[in-house]
């Protein structure tokens, strides 16, 4: 056994995220538009997207993480939190999902109102990409350059937003499993895919690297998927942070409609086990936090 | 008298834009999110960003603008009209502007449904990003990075999203000239002057040129502010594509409210005054695209 601590890891990073979001996004943006993106992203969420990144950035350069490789690290932990952030304020709005109820807080169009949370969102998106190209920095061009097109297919029309769009037209539609798949693939893999990918390049990883952490990522941002399905069955609404519930009263098909809820969870298990097995062929050594990630994506309760 | 024909120019860069936007914007993203990306964005609109960029590159390239100063110049373009198209998109929603009818066909929400405008303007966003970071392109990569953050400074919290900010929170406000000033600077001009910076980098163009274009794109950009209040008093919905006297039914501020009609008009011809005597000081020679839409913005009836 080796010494690693994921608390002490976790705890050491979520710190180090939170305290660079807060340097990063403005407080000063006009008329109420910094408040409002403050809010939604500061103080709360699990950061599992920024975690991501840098325990790949971690597996990736175990040897020697430069300066400017942890800087790159840490831009596009943030960078890929804003967009996560982003996308639950445009989901929580009334003409998508019509939820009041985020990370135990009222949503940001319940608090600023619908136009104040289309605003923020749309400069969360923006901002993202401002931080992965800074003025003055050692980060290499190639870097900032190939971390904005990761992040730009990960977020766009192809992986996020597409996902989106599919989820939003199978509202009361019969998908088969291969289509739910499809589906979440793009909604919620494709970020989780980027981290991790993301991380990778600001480590200036090999090919080999990238394609093991690539399968570790699609198999991980499934098996998200499948537990968020099973927990929207089985949690409360108070330890969720957000309405429980929700998918089956919009007749949204699910992992647990399609498989019942033991079906999901042996297809979360299997999955896990693909990303832990991915990260075991890898040949990268420094992958603790990686596969503690991938346990905690199985065992979460909220 | 040199040769120079506006009309043939612009004509050519028109089609040249029109081509690639056609390209670039995906008609394949799933379930019809590309089918609403393609309809915000391609057929329409005075295209006056993109004709900023690429008369920007040539005034600044016009010994020698090799191949990829050239698609750097057309991504840049063409990045910014997108990003142009999901401001307009988000603005005309229920939540924002409410309006109806934009460059004379129903609004992306009118067709769409709010969900879908919603989706399809964050996804225009993500695009600009993606079309200015191609892997496998002969654009250096400080390039591609520095178009982005460009990009980012003018669409986001301290450019055009701070400037709808802005104007969100003045309706039924009496502001100050130098508020209003301030308001357009971020709402407005910001997309201009980035897309005469934008033309600039993509031609590696000098310290020198990028100061005298900065300042050509600050005062075409409060210009072009100007008389878009002086045609929504003036104009006909027909003429104009979009409802005309919405600022003055929304108790908006405009540059008309506050220095009349006369007044108005004469601010827009000093300015651009401005524009065209910073192109004289610049010590570039190509500049005639640019005095040429220096004149169509002060002249513009639509």
């Amino acid at each position: 056994m080796n010494s690693f601590d994921m608390n002490d890891w976790s705890r050491r990073q979520l710190l180090a995220v939170e305290q660079a979001l807060t340097a990063w996004v403005p407080a000063d943006a006009p008329a109420g538009l910094g408040e409002a993106m403050r809010y939604a992203v500061l103080d709360g969420g699990k950061r599992l997207r920024p975690l991501l990144v840098l325990a790949s950035l971690e597996a990736c350069g175990a040897q020697a993480v430069s300066a400017w490789m942890s800087e790159a690290g840490m831009r596009a932990a943030c960078a890929i939190e804003l967009i996560h952030a982003y996308s639950l304020v445009h989901d929580d709005m009334p003409c998508m999902d019509n939820d009041v109820l985020r990370r135990g807080k009222p949503t940001v169009h319940v608090k600023y109102g619908q136009a104040g949370a289309l605003l923020a969102g749309d400069a969360l998106q923006t901002l993202a990409f401002e931080l992965l190209t800074p003025d003055h920095s050692d980060i290499p061009a190639p870097v900032q350059a190939r971390l904005c097109n990761l992040l730009a297919r990960g977020a766009g029309h192809a992986g996020m937003a597409g996902g989106q769009a599919i989820d939003l037209a199978s509202v009361g539609e019969q998908l088969s499993l291969q289509q739910l798949r499809q589906m979440h693939r793009c909604k919620t893999g494709a970020l989780l895919e980027t981290s991790v990918q993301m991380g990778a390049v600001a480590a200036q990883a090999d090919a080999k690297a990238m394609q093991a952490l690539l399968s570790y990522g699609q198999a991980l941002g499934v098996a998200f998927q499948v537990v968020d399905d099973i927990l929207d069955v089985t949690a409360d609404t108070a330890v969720l942070g957000k309405t429980a519930g929700k998918d089956a009263d919009n007749n949204k098909p699910t992992y647990v409609s399609l498989l019942g809820l033991d079906g999901a969870k042996k297809e979360a298990a299997a999955l896990a086990q693909q990303a832990q097995q991915a990260l075991a062929d890898s040949g990268l050594v420094q992958t603790q936090a990686l596969q503690a990630l991938a346990d905690w994506v199985l065992q979460r309760q909220h």
